[in-house]
């Protein structure tokens, strides 16, 4: 997905919101700011909106000289939905369709991004997200490939929600190789917080090679781009691997949340809707 | 008031709403979103909001070369205003507080604020405040100052919002000078525009000195200034006039639907409160 010129203010947006998170000293999220503002005139609308999301927390980072500024943050998420792991498993167990039922905690997880807002609650999310009708699910489609998979490529995206595909990893059970952020990028999931959330157990954990909040094959590793073309089946989570894989030749699904209007329109569907897709290849 | 960190992503997104009205060209629009990025830098914490909207819409008159962007859609609002003027009039005079009815319906009209949105519907807000509770409502405070003043300034805000105006100044029933901006600035209301919603049969006219989408003092004629200090009674409707006067040494009434979450917080009001205050003089 290319930038769209509605994602320019969000992109001051998110150096605000970020800011904030990182330092109580308006001078410096100031300065961000203004950092971010002369930027924007050197964002051509062809790049994806990821590739600028890196720029800035590679800023972040920089102001606040901290490697991982969200550290804290991912962990909480990856405890707290740890906590209720058991009864989440139950959930699938009990359940008449495992593995939609997993899908659909999968998207549940989705919510917990702080690169869009930092308010949730995870347990409305779950309830809300397992009798949401989706907008688009193509449920059968994944079917069909995961009987025919050896093995599945799942790119993560945020830390927390990394405990949500762990349960989907179970059900799906297949060899899969879970992907992780080659550096902390906003609170998406790298390898240590992956490893908290348990994902070792299920799978093995690669990085992208890349520090963009999303997947953008030019900028990942030879290695992943590799992993990425020889797959089975790949499965990319949220909205920030959509925008650097929609356009790509071939089949990937895609689980998210469409929290962005301008994602959302992308897709093609209404702002909130909850989304399996398959991509047109 | 002074800008709020909030303010910085919002200048930006008000370049793209406001290129968007006045352009199809997206290349003209990423231009202004740039030049307005590069612009953040410059603009310091102790500013007011309404100068930088002003610097912006500048170059909105300069990039699309027309002199009045909004022309057209300020002559739809007034014009869409006046037919219901009658009905307006009506319920003004059959209702058991006159004042207080034409109160409400000139905040009702300040929802007509494409500096804000460009979508409302003034039948349903017209309904809506007829009823709603104020958050802050200083209405025997005005009811006392109306019967100790001579003259009242009234300060205009949008276009279309001026026809609402015009029938508070006729229930109101003192001399009052109706204060325009200097310049077209979004869809604030200039000279030809309060003339088009009828001011001229209740009020006399003058101009602000000011091309800012609100009133600040320092930039608004000695003229003005003096008016200002010296009127009985000021009235000034809107957010812009609020952000310009709200930390001025003379008591005045904002009139005002507060739709903007960082104004609205700066009074101390909830998002889309309705209020009627009496600065804290």
């Amino acid at each position: 997905m290319k930038t769209y010129l509605d994602c320019f203010p969000c992109f001051v947006n998110q150096a605000l919101r970020i800011g904030r998170m990182v330092t109580d000293d308006g001078a410096v999220i100031k300065q961000l700011i203004d950092e971010v503002g002369v930027m924007l005139k050197d964002i051509p609308l062809t790049s994806i909106p990821p590739e600028t999301g890196e720029i800035i927390f590679k800023r972040v980072r920089e102001i606040s000289g901290i490697h991982d500024p969200l550290a804290e943050i991912k962990n909480h998420s990856t405890r707290e939905v740890l906590e209720i792991y058991p009864r989440l498993k139950r959930m699938v167990l009990d359940s008449a369709d495992p593995l939609l039922t997993a899908v659909r905690l999968a998207i549940a997880g989705n919510v917990i991004d702080f690169g869009i807002h930092d308010d949730y609650d995870i347990e409305k999310e779950i309830r809300e997200t397992l009798v949401k009708e989706f907008y688009i699910c193509d449920i059968f489609p994944l079917r069909r490939a995961l009987d025919n998979a050896k093995n599945i490529l799942f790119i993560g995206d945020n830390a927390g929600e990394s405990v949500f595909d762990r349960l989907l990893i179970e059900t799906m059970g297949k060899p899969t190789i879970y992907v992780v952020r080659a550096e902390p990028v906003l609170n998406d999931v790298t390898y240590v917080d992956a490893v908290a959330a348990g994902i070792g157990q299920v799978a093995d954990i690669t990085s992208s090679g890349s520090a963009a909040p999303g997947t953008i094959l030019r900028s990942c590793s030879v290695k992943f781009r590799q992993l990425f073309k020889s797959a089975d089946l790949v499965i990319a989570k949220g909205q920030g691997n959509y925008e650097g894989l929609s356009e790509e030749e071939r089949p990937v699904f895609f689980l998210l949340k469409a929290k962005c209007p301008v994602i959302a329109r992308d897709i093609g569907v209404e702002t909130g809707a909850i989304v399996l897709k398959r991509s047109d290849v």
